[in-house]
Parts: structure tokens; sequence; C-alpha cells
């Protein structure tokens, strides 16, 4: 095949396979090339990604030498991707009974779930992560999103335990802002015990939710590695019950009466 | 920018931008490359992306001239990417109470929902689709999926009428294989009137939730362009309230005493 060809063919793979490691000889069988012509396609690939601020090539060299595709925007990328998110929900008109914000415009559209994805994907690149949990069911893209990212499988959380998937651990726990008792379960089956995770959730207000989730782990033995929330409510008359989490905005002062409403962008440029 | 990097450079962009109409001076401009150079690059990866069994690009020329990446898998990678997923679905301990199979894990892989997705989205190509809708919770990955491919947003209808956002419109419907009645709620906010829709839903048995989806979107005038099923219980007892629909595996014969199940790919293959 010719360098050329070969470019685009290298390209899609490494974007519909991130994470996942290859040798150069898997390369070299595919596209009948020499693993020198092969090697400077890598330096090309890995220039333009670095570029485009997508991410970079990973290799190592020796016996088991290889490639994978490390996706991760730029901090620059992702704090423009912030700012352009903070500005969208600026609009009053978002404003919902309950100090909630319409999102589904945002979390409905792909395009938007799969960015909000790659910034948590990159803010969580370094640490080691086996699964995505999420609680249904407005996480549940983003939830995707971040995993197709780290190249991990999801696992959600249902709040109603009528499920079809064997015996599961459910839990009880207080909803932060509305002070109910609530139900989370999860199906055995569904965890491996001891599992590295990352919560990833649309919103939270005083974190009831993340907590339930946090214990309902703790019953896995799972270990939390990471916490991501799109939005979280910035107010302080709210104790937050959860320390460490990364949020990409945070809203304040919703003013349903007076449709005002104040958005930031959250710790994760703080960080 | 020289032709090996701006074939990296325009490759992101297609895969990450489906069904995004580009005209050449954009490319121009960002590449600082001549048209004609540009003309061969897009040869050069339409041939690649045909090769790969994974699309083409739609061009046109004149004063509205330019490009698109229309992601399509052919027919060929389709049936095979079923079959393997017969395979994966044939094993017995798969099956649950009530002749629910466990998915789960399948539906958990972010690479395999975005295969699936792929295979719906190529099958409903030439559609005319402007939203995808599917009900929570475990189609909401095939969903988005879906959308991603048709470049549309997600329109998910819940089962809980506890909904912050807004007025809503809900229905009542029976559900075909428990026989009872269960409620389906949509806000308001969320579908335009008139849309052409696209159902998405992991699994049917009798269809009694696929027809509630229906008679909901009756209500806001929508048309369903389509109606796409990972799974359908083929199961001659019960018979079947929805007519045209496409699936991609059929399960038959599930014996949960006998631990057998029989699993074929589905009326996607037949169509």
């Amino acid at each position: 095949m010719k360098r050329s060809n070969r470019l685009v063919a290298l390209t899609n793979f490494f974007l519909e396979n991130p994470r996942e490691h290859r040798q150069l000889p898997y390369f070299s069988e595919i596209y009948g090339s020499s693993k020198s012509s092969l090697s400077e396609d890598l330096d090309i690939i890995n220039d333009v990604f670095k570029t485009e601020s997508i991410g970079y090539l990973e290799r190592n060299s020796g016996a088991t030498g290889g490639v994978k595709y490390i996706p991760e925007f730029s901090l620059e990328k992702s704090v423009q991707f912030i700012n352009e998110l903070c500005h969208k929900l600026e609009d009053p008109t978002r404003i919902l009974p309950g100090g909630y914000l319409y999102m589904s415009d945002i979390l409905g559209d792909p395009r938007q779930t799969r960015e909000i994805g790659r910034v948590f994907a990159s803010a969580f690149s370094q640490r080691e992560i086996d699964v995505v949990v999420t609680v249904a069911t407005k996480g549940i893209p983003l939830a995707y999103a971040v995993a197709s990212f780290l190249d991990v499988p999801v696992v959600i959380v249902r709040r109603d335990p009528k499920v079809t998937e064997g015996s599961s651990v459910s839990i009880n726990y207080v909803s932060g802002s509305s002070r109910k008792i609530q139900t989370m379960v999860l199906p055995k089956r569904s965890l491996q015990e001891g599992a590295n995770v990352c919560i990833i959730d649309d919103f939270m207000k005083a974190g009831g939710t993340i907590t339930g989730m946090i214990n309902l782990l703790e019953e896995f033995d799972a270990n939390v590695k990471a916490i991501g929330v799109l939005a979280e409510a910035d107010d302080d008359e709210e104790e937050r019950v959860v320390d460490e989490y990364t949020s990409l905005v945070k809203i304040r002062n919703v003013d349903s009466k007076k449709k005002y409403i104040d958005v930031h962008s959250g710790n994760f440029i703080e960080i």
C-alpha cells in the first residue's frame, strides 16, 4: 500500500481503537510495508495528532515494542470547550423548577457528549481505570463517551430494583437535595470485585447520588479512582458531601423568578 | 501543510464529523493548499474508506460544491459483525428468567455499541431522519451510536413521570409480554412537531414497548422512518404487534431448564 493510503488507513485505525496496543509487525502484514516506512508514518500521524490537540501515539521499542493512540485533548482545547459550554448554559430559559437546568439539548447531542467525554478522559488519562460507572439515566451518554476514549466498559446503576439480570446488590441512600430515601441497585454479574472505577454523572447538587454510588461500589470492593460531573450546583447553603471530584461547569445563583443564572467553569480548570 | 500531514488531518476531520457538509475553500484556508491538491487528497481518502468498508466521501461540484463523509459499513462487514454477535449471544449462561438474555456485557462495551450503531446507521443511511428516539435504559447507548453516525440528536422516552423538564406528554400502554399497563413520558420541549424519527431499542418481544413509543410519537405528529432493534424474540406463540422493523439478531427456543438457546441473524440480512 502506498504511503498516502496507509496514512489514511492508519489514522482510521488509531481513532477507532484508542488505547489498543499493537506491535508494528501487525501493521506491516496488513499494509505490506517495512517497519522503517511504518515508523515514518507513525511520526507523521503523531505530529498531526499533537497539532490538532487530539492526543498522541505512545510508542515503545524492543521485543514487545508497539504503538497505541492515547486520546487527550490539550488543556487549551479543554478550556476552550468548557468556556463555550458555560456560554450555552448561561441562557436563563434553561432554568427549571428546583434549581435544575434544562440540559437535554446538550446531553442529547452525540457530538457534545463525545466532546464532554473527551475532556474527562483527558483529565483522567493517567489514572488506572477499569470501568466507568454511572446512574440511570442522564449520565449514560457521558459515561459511554468517557469509556470510549479510555477503552473500558460501562456499568449502569439503576434506581429501580426491577432488574432482569440475576442477583443484585442494592443499597438505600438519602438524596442530598430532596432528603428522600432512594434505592440503587447493581447486578452482581456486572462488576468485578476490586475494580478501579471512574464515576460519571451529569449533575451534582449536594452529592447524595454520588455518595450513594460510592457506598454501593464499596459492596464490590471497588476503588473509586475518579469522579466526573458535568455540572455542579455551587450553592453555599448546601453542604457538599463529596470531596474529590472534577466538574466542568459550576452553576450559581439560579433565580427562577428573576430569570437569572450564573455559569462558571468548574474545578477542572482550577485543578 | 504537506500532503501526508493533510491526509491525517482530513481523515480525522471526516471521521469526527460524519455527514457534515464542507466546501473545499474551508479546507484550503485551514491547510493552505490548492483546490486541486485537496481534490487529490479526497480521492485518496475516499479510496481507503471504501477499501476499509467504512463509508465514502460524497462530493458535489459547482458553486455550492463540497464534500461530506457518509459512514456506511459494506453489507459484507455488517453481515460479518452480525454473525459474530450471534455467536457471542448463543452462550446458554446468558439465559435469564422470563426468556430474556443477559446482554449487559455487550451493551456495556462502547466498541460493541458503536459497531451496532454503525450497522443500523448503514441500513438507514438513505432515509431522512431528524432524530433518534429510544426508551430508558438499555437502548440508550445504541441510540447514541446510531445518532452519532447519522449526525442527529437523541431523545429519551422515560417510563417514570418524574421528569424535571417542564411540561410533558405521557401515554399509557400495555406491555406486550407482561400485559401490564405502563406509562411513557416525553417532555414537550424535547421533540419538534413533525420530526422524522428513528426508533432504536435493545430488545423486542411482542413489541408493546415499541408500539407505546409509536403512539407517544403520534402525539408529536412525528413520522417514524425506521425502527431498529438489536435482538428480537422470535417466538411463534406471541403475536408481533409491530410490522416494519429491522432486527440484527433473532432469539429462538430459549429453554432455561435445558440451558438451550438458538440465535440467528435478524431480518436485517433477509431484507
